[in-house]
């Protein structure tokens, strides 16, 4: 029971079947959830079926109430080394998502039971949207992000600050006396926002012919400031995701045989090179005849190989794809998971890079691919391949 | 008359002339045709001409006709291995672009024939500019962008959900007793996007001071946030567009005979390095005198080199340009195309950083450079590169 | 007293603690006297308040003037070679914070002693901003980037140039019979640049149908020419602060004896990889059992680990957090500053590229990790790294 | 008189004083002209001195004639080989910049005898502005970057196209009955258009809910989408821009003697690390205790150095700035510019990186190093670069 309840949360790259509907369930019913009580602050959005989206809501509101229970409860299996049940659960209130799935339920039931204004059920029947973090990394990666660019981006905003306080001063001067949105500097303070980060309101505009020439310095110089922190953001945002996708991938290098007769800084750099993927059961990974551009190992799972010399299957810490890079020649036969797969992905660009200078790999991967096409009874060429001592 | 048909209808870098003229024709009938569906929504556009317009689509419509046609018919002349010729058309109809020919003509059609209502005229009409998609490769490498991004792309749709969210309830109750724009959160919404988007329509604009406040916020926060997606699309289309660079400049490497002596991961390096160029009959590639930035490979096809020792002509795997980057002099002679050329082009740059270390291929391109300036009495100086062994 | 003045205005990475309370006041002081200025050019925004308002910005106008009077004093305690003291202050006073610490005081205390016009006091109240530049690298940054990209930075403002007097030309001639908003170039020059920009305030919009056609084409080509000298400050200004971060780590790497043995490149190559970072006193670097992904250098103070196999401190020229990479294991200790930090921090994937192929470097860390491990108990494992002489 | 007049016109990096007199006076008269030609359209904006405004204008028109013909004047005193001085004089007519010059002034004197309408004279006054052309790279590079990038843009192009098309179908069918900005397809495709490149207007904005859901879609996609060819141009300029920084540095340094020891892959690798940078007659280079960041190498002209030890002039082929860099101390010396320079400038990180490794170069500027500081009197400490054998 204590395993099924756990298996019903669990999370990671192949959780149980019960899992993936949980979550699924969890999903729909917090962003409808969200989504009433977004409409809800439109007054009469449900006509005479008001009743229903009242009891359609509390119905939602029963299955986040259960997602908390159940969350609460299994925190207490498994705790940590020299943690009470109590203690682990404790940690879990306070953890960040704890407090994401309290705030979605707990206020909300106090107020119904108190009977406190419906402005605090709007905040909280909206902040159950928070709940949906726990399933993207974005948020997290953000924070890292921020973090790691705080520097450059406290610069930038120094100077968007000191542009729009220079431009709103600037136009005050020339605007004040002939346009009612400039009256002050902070009514001018708006219009620099609205026109450095180029939204273009249009509700306070200058009309002056000073104010446009100033104005149109201002809009030039704001589109080129306003996109350092965009940016600093974007670019940190993607080396972050790249970084990663390298840790992920490097632990799982170690789990492939083939690849434990690497030194660490060529597993360090095969590690950023290779692309995880997963395949579900069934997939058709290459077809044959297709171009082939990459080629893949197993991490975990099993895939079965069609092709004209007859069909086998592979397991993990195996690989396959390598005929058509070698070669040049389409795909050679048609590979389809039979389980759940982790997959690696080594790019053709990245292979002959990496892989076919280093004469002890190439060695493997070379006699493999022959005994594999002379199955199929292709005579292999080489493709620009260095010789290789004959096995 | 088989091979006519395909013919018409044949891709590829150098397709025969009528394929070329088909091509632009049917480029032409579509655009126009779109253009027509579109202005017809407009009430009395046409004026008197009406009826002209409505001959003229209609003569449009009879092209693409032929054309859907004519590509179902072929479809069956090349048939897979094991595929009859109806299997195949089959094939071609349930393919992409199958069912966007289809879309164009049929239900235009099968409308017209049962007096169907306007608008689906209107819709289908419209959907023939899908026809264009085949002559571009934009939305199948979108298409793989999205998919390679898939996770990023998602984190930061999340992101933007959240702060549309966040930023919506904030202002909602900043502003919603005096301004209607924002009477409800979903009201709020409409401005959040326009907001974070930077679109600044000014349909809704906060007025209070709280409202003004928070909006610049928003504004900012937008600016960065909503450039995350844009900029993880914009790398990622550069980078794949650049790897189907390397993949076509690959497979052309292996038919230049100087790069048969190279290692397979420095064909992978020098493949990265080279860029495919195509030149017509009669074009001319280098203009004697003309300052020298690069050398060029013959994939296929031939040029005439005319320098002060006379013509002679060079064709596929032969190589020109070398000198300018030996010598760093001008072009000593002006090379033409003399027949349609596929041409690898190499930069200074890289000429350097790979061709120059590498002895074996130096001598090559060395001996060659030194038999070609002897002919036009240019005396060799080396230009910094290492002394070759006398031939 | 001098040391003690001095110190109050001291700056580096650890100033004394009565220069971390004296910069603080400044800040807040500055801050709050710049939005006093900003407001004040709201008529009646102080209410029945106005006389407290004056007499507050009076006392921050004291603190402000009381920093420049310490500033020009301390400026002599310490000058240059073969300089005066008289002479130190001048330098100071024409610096550029001289400057601004001079025109945040004396032009309003000039103004208010001979009752100047009230727009000067709004001018050089707003301008007193200024004086944070000091606390912050964004303006020189900015500047450093400016100069260093000058010339693509012009040849984008010639290209906007051309294209707002061409847009403007254009749609004068279709829009002026029709709008006012287009009845000259000039008047017509004001929407281009609103157009360009992306502002898009709608005060001025095409009306005709011609008009709207080109008013299409300039706004596509406007988005994709005006972000040209936005990606060119934007990828300047992260150059800029990578080298800052380089020249800094540079400096720092020379005073960790674990470097001394690099020679001259590699110290530079591990310089660019290295980041820097600070720790306050007891701040906990690493917890045990966490993920591991870098390791540390430490520059100067000292830190606490507390791991199975008891406590130890290390102190400036140590390193630790090693294990984690070497196994991929989580981290099995716990780590503390004791004292104000500066640390070297070097990622997981750098050490494998960098340190683990140099057999000397990595002995050492080896011989380390391994003694280390010995206390607690661990069994190396050596995580793909190659094997290292027994010491 | 002959070379007098060539060098009026002369460009370069060091052109006469005469040319550059010529060059400013030109540059205000063409600004000039153009504003003038703006503010024309602008009626009545000359009130009472319209008389003062014609004579100027036809002041400045005299310039710019005298400019055209001094070019086509000078065009045939130094005609290409086997080429007539008229050939000569042809060849410039045609050019580029010859039909820039010659719109410039004869459409208008032209206008002006046959008295033709005065929107012509508005229209050439405003084409006057592209004369600048010839000063600025700006529109050359466009130009190439617009070609290498051909591919991607169009590809971008399309997808652009794409979703202006169905934005406005799907929009139109959603607005059409209440909303008289959206009553035809190319009614909604103004709004598309102003939606998709983030302008946001607000004259036709989507009222319904529907339209404005579909709205909101529509901005975020156009966000994405309309960064595409943005990104492309920006990336493709600034590598563009370094490419033509490669190339002039790549020919300069074969005239610094120091590199003549270097092979060709080097000198690649070296030329794109070196910045040129130039020098007037009596610029301060570098100043006595500075902190030092790169070293320098002359490529022509004179510079004195003041240190400790006395006073010397380096000229070509001499580099100077390698102590600070070798040392990480302070600059030890003040170097000044005693004629106009042009410099190669090398980072610290570049140095260390290229030259610390290469023991023949290092050995060179060691020496050098060693021997000015002996003179100096500074204790050589090596700051880490491996020993040098004794010379």
């Amino acid at each position: 029971m204590r395993a099924w309840l756990q298996g019903l949360i669990a999370e990671g790259p192949f959780p149980p079947r019960r899992a993936v509907f949980f979550r699924s369930a969890l999903v729909v019913c917090i962003v409808v959830s969200t989504a009433i009580a977004i409409l809800d602050t439109s007054e009469g959005i449900w006509g005479q079926h008001e009743e229903l989206a009242r009891d359609f809501s509390a119905l939602l509101l029963l299955v986040l109430t259960a997602d908390y229970g159940l969350r609460l409860l299994t925190a207490g299996f498994s705790p940590q080394e020299g943690e009470t049940a109590l203690k682990a659960r404790l940690r879990y209130t306070l953890s960040l998502y704890g407090i994401f799935d309290f705030m979605a339920v707990v206020p909300f039931l106090v107020g119904e039971a108190f009977d406190l204004p419906r402005d605090g059920a709007t905040i909280f029947g909206i902040l159950r949207f928070l709940k949906l973090a726990r399933y993207s990394p974005a948020l997290e990666t953000l924070g890292v992000v921020v973090l790691n660019e705080l520097r450059p981006l406290l610069a930038s905003l120094f100077i968007m600050l000191l542009m729009a306080i220079a431009s709103s001063t600037l136009l005050y001067f020339a605007e004040r006396s002939v346009n009612p949105g400039f009256k002050s500097v902070s009514d001018a303070m708006w219009w620099s926002i609205v026109t450095l980060s180029t939204l273009g309101y249009g509700d306070v505009v200058p009309t002056t012919v000073l104010g446009k020439l100033l104005g149109s310095v201002v809009a030039v110089l704001g589109l080129c400031m306003f996109a350092l922190p965009a940016s600093i953001l974007a670019s940190g945002f993607s080396e972050e995701m790249r970084r990663q996708n390298f840790v992920s991938t490097w632990h799982l290098v170690a789990k492939v045989p083939f690849f434990a007769r690497l030194q660490a800084n060529q597993i360090a750099e095969i590690a950023s090179l290779l692309k995880l993927s997963r395949a579900i059961k069934g997939e058709v990974l290459m077809r044959e005849g297709d171009t082939g551009e990459c080629m893949y190992f197993i991490v975990s799972g099993q895939v079965e190989v069609k092709g004209k010399g007859g069909t086998f299957v592979l397991k993990n810490g195996d690989f396959f794809g390598e005929i058509a890079l070698i070669e040049r020649c389409p795909r050679t036969a048609t590979v389809k998971a039979i389980s759940r797969c982790q997959l690696l992905v080594l790019d053709a660009r990245d292979f002959h890079k990496f892989v076919a200078h280093d004469h002890a790999l190439l060695e493997v991967i070379w006699e493999t691919a022959r005994s594999r096409m002379a199955m199929d009874n292709i005579q292999p060429s080489g493709g620009g391949l260095p010789p290789v001592p004959k096995a």
